[in-house]
């Protein structure tokens, strides 16, 4: 991993692949790599779907070597949807496989003269570009089979559905999982419109013939790892409940404490949630002949994924995330698994990010578009993005768009991103992380649901204000830097309870890259990023007022708790003063 | 006009009208008023459809006497299209005849709790807030009629067309002419989509039973207006070029200078504006027995206006203006006056920015939804937001919201309002008001075509960065004054060029307020209206970033000058400097 592979689209030359030293960017990786040459390359004002942007593709530091746990992949530009600096990153096959192959990154740089498509094909033997007007207008799913058919089945993908090449602000970038389904997503902040605006469809990674990344301690390295194996299994978040369950575990917990956005974020619980849950959700797969526990990526011992199968027990689509269901489930007043686990397919097949899809047909549903509750009618809606007519392309704009399009005023964003499934009045320090994440609305960017629901990492009254800048801050940070390892995010669990694992971890990158990391030095590169990523922020244009949740949330009282977001502004604007 | 009229919609209560005094605001007027109230009363973040949001309409100081050309009335609020600060103001009667009525502003405030329709009605015997659901989605035209036919034929109106009732960023409130057609407009930043979240159709102001507002030194100020209309007359924009053509007569000189955006924006000169000048059309329109000159208010000297007539000799629009004309015409690729025409009655009748839609237009004929110089397929568009279509919803919204949907790169937009008819690449001056007025970018708001290409006010070359900056600062602060006395900003062609005009103008002010003005006092009066609106949109989130033209400006050299851009962003954060 110590090349870059810029693909140079144009528009002054035909569309061609440079290999280059890593140079500066070397000791970067995930959302580091992604951030930095987001920062340092592109100019903070373009427009986001022009030549100058580039979209910036970087597996962890740790991606493609032994080590558990290594799959994301990062995915970085300037985001049509926020118009500042994003990172999106997704499980899947890509990040490995694109670690063996040797690349630190592909950054797809300037834009085809013509309304072309193009593929890229990247393997042992170097780089193509081909021509794939053939794909046009393919869902992820159609594209991949046909991929698959003309490179084999041991390639992983990188693709676009139709929303990307419609160049929409919930447009993802999809990746393949092990078993050739683009059923994970760089989802948020509309990268796969960025992928779709340099004309390119697919990327296909074939690491066949190559071999592991080696570390250059490998004896410390096993030992690290085992350790790190150990105590992801021990904790009961990463070493029960997530398998177990999946993601959707939390319907219950969220429902629970009472921070569950129902309705457009009316009310912070949802009465039929049972239906929704992860225990409904993991005995229907079962039952049906899925997979309740499932891998997303080689080296995964989490598994929180699985299958989900139709009535008929065919396939239907990965199991919908705890967000996804939230997003199609509760969030519309819709309460069947079937329906919201199609609207998932739909969404992957299509290319759209399912937080802000569903997001926006809660807001849509408020517009008069349908009812709450109404499944079928919001199947319809999804539907229209991936036939492409303005009612389509308005929904896979995302909320931020549609609730101007239809005038509606209560719209879940900050930053033009619409928030995901913890209501931030209910979920304060989640409600500052939404305001202050340099991603815009982004649960991942500081979980403070940790502390705040579960009891991991501490525990901070999730109704009161006091403590949540500090709690935000410090996961917003450790998350900066966990997202450059190409580690999974749920690693988290497990490392902000266990000081051993969180050693392990650091072992781990100190064997493979002969570092002497401590703790502090994991700080301060997470501290580095979020400086890169706010300095790119203030030179597009991003100031103190675009930290703020909408004005309602200050004003409308959530129940169960009967609580506004109560941290207040001068608060908020403390939390780059590190 | 010492009295202020709010119309409190609820939610919390019954709508009800209250009138109080004009307290703290006296000595505001016009756009002095409705800034000062939205910079006072509206919380900066608000969201700009919801109850905090405050629609303003207030004559100018001189509005209701018998000045000359003080027909002017402003509209004001945060913006649904630029989140900012928002003044638009309009001709016809209202300013006239609120002016009569003694009402310094009428305050649009809260919301109605339910999703009804109601209209004011305000004469010598008080005010009314009635139900007007028989007036649902009714275009202005046939609101109006229906309300001359309830009211009589004395009264003006103004009102919203469908466009305002769906709250589009492109929506505007229409204001009756003499002959009352709805065909001036509050046209820009969609002060409409205000209105209409207010619940509010129309607004019927009757000044029946009641006289002209009598000047304080009566002799004094005769003198000074009949001072005021002999300069007016002499001047050759105001005394012959306007009233012979109307506005229209830029076209000619615009394309001549090669600054008239064509195609949306991609080059300074349209090969068939002939066909559509201000000449021909004046031509067509006193063939055809409309009228090429026409005043739009009581009082009005100039006369820049017109009836433009159907090829059956029938009542089609007023005269279109020349940035309709160049909106719908040369930035379309259209060369075909009649559908011009037709465009601008269709905006009329629906309530809508003939600026923004012939943007968007030009915008979505990029995007491929037509082909540029496609009139009947521009008039069907346009048709879509009357019929209220998800396609005519994102026109409706605008260039920026029609550019994001449909992926287009190239929007001529700042802080998301379109520009107006003249290239800021080859009128760099007008470039440079774009970037900075409070407005978005707005040709009122600083009209530097003045000294760049009419040689009036002095002379500035329009192609080189110099002396732009100052030139701009100082139309920006005259605007804001005179936009505060009601009058037309057209008279600031002779009160550029003839000091004794602006001399008398000053004396008028004075002898109807019994006031000591000089003309260093109407200065201090901009420069506070704008430092107001300045800071109202720092408080909304606005910065230094916001003050920029899109990066394609800068990148894209115009023919047939091949230049581009030239001020650069230093200088324009100067623009506040005062």
């Amino acid at each position: 991993m110590d090349k870059i592979l810029r693909i140079q689209m144009g528009p002054d030359h035909p569309p061609k692949a440079v290999t280059e030293p890593i140079g500066d960017y070397a000791g970067s990786g995930g959302r580091g790599m992604t951030s930095a040459v987001v920062a340092k390359e592109v100019p903070p004002l373009c427009h986001p779907l022009g030549a100058e942007n580039k979209l910036v593709i970087a597996p962890g530091l740790l991606s493609g070597s032994a080590a558990a746990m290594s799959g994301r992949i990062s995915v970085g530009c300037k985001s049509p949807l926020t118009g500042g600096i994003k990172e999106a990153n997704s499980g899947g096959q890509a990040a490995q496989v694109l670690g063996r192959l040797g690349y630190a990154a592909i950054v797809l740089e300037g834009k085809p003269a013509e309304d072309k498509l193009y593929k890229l094909v990247v393997n042992k033997d170097g780089v193509e570009i081909l021509p794939a007007d053939d794909l046009k207008m393919l869902g992820n799913y159609d594209a991949v089979e046909k991929l698959t058919a003309e490179y084999g089945d041991k390639i992983c993908c990188l693709s676009i559905g139709q929303a990307g090449e419609m160049k929409l602000g919930a447009a993802t970038v999809a990746c393949t999982d092990m078993e050739l389904r683009p059923s994970r997503h760089a989802g948020r902040g509309g990268v796969g419109a960025v992928m779709g605006s340099k004309g390119i469809k697919a990327i296909v990674l074939d690491d066949s013939g190559l071999s592991m990344r080696s570390p250059m301690d490998s004896d410390k390295f096993k030992e690290a790892n085992k350790a790190f194996v150990a105590g992801l299994k021990k904790h009961p978040v990463t070493g029960q409940g997530l398998p177990a369950y999946g993601t959707n575990v939390l319907t219950n917990v969220v429902n629970e404490a009472g921070g569950y956005p129902t309705y457009n974020f009316k009310t912070g619980r949802f009465d039929k949630a049972a239906a929704i849950s992860g225990e409904t959700q993991a005995e229907t797969e079962t039952a049906r002949g899925g997979q309740a526990t499932h891998g997303c990526h080689r080296g995964c011992v989490i598994r929180c994924s699985g299958t989900y199968m139709d009535k008929d027990g065919h396939y239907l689509t990965k199991q919908p995330e705890y967000e996804t269901v939230w997003a199609h489930g509760g969030n519309c007043g819709i309460d069947d698994l079937d329906s919201i686990a199609m609207l998932d397919r739909l969404d992957d097949d299509f290319g759209l990010d399912t937080i802000e899809m569903g997001a926006t047909i809660g807001v849509a549903m408020d517009a008069g578009l349908a009812e709450f509750g109404d499944a079928a009618k919001a199947i319809e809606l999804v539907k229209e993005v991936g036939k492409g007519t303005p009612l389509g392309r308005i929904l896979g704009s995302g909320a931020g768009v549609t609730g101007k399009v239809f005038g509606v005023e209560r719209v879940p964003v900050v930053k033009n991103q619409s928030m995901p499934a913890y209501d931030p009045r209910a979920v304060q320090g989640m409600g500052v992380t939404y305001a202050t994440s340099t991603m815009g609305a982004d649960h991942t960017a500081g979980y403070a649901v940790t502390a705040n629901i579960m009891g991991v990492g501490g525990s901070v009254d999730a109704l009161k204000p006091e403590g949540q800048i500090e709690l935000s801050r410090n996961l917003q940070i450790a998350t900066a830097a966990i997202d450059s390892t190409g580690m999974c995010l749920f690693i988290a669990f497990a490392i902000l309870d266990q000081e051993e694992t969180f050693q392990a971890l650091i072992d781990m990158i100190n064997a493979f890259h002969g570092l002497n990391f401590t703790g502090d030095d994991v700080t301060e590169m997470g501290k580095k990023i979020l400086k890169m990523e706010r300095d790119f922020n203030e030179r597009a244009g991003f100031g103190p007022k675009d930290d703020r949740l909408p004005a309602y949330f200050r004003q409308e009282a959530l129940a169960p708790h009967n609580i506004t977001f109560q941290v207040n502004d001068a608060d908020l604007d403390t939390m780059f003063d590190f």
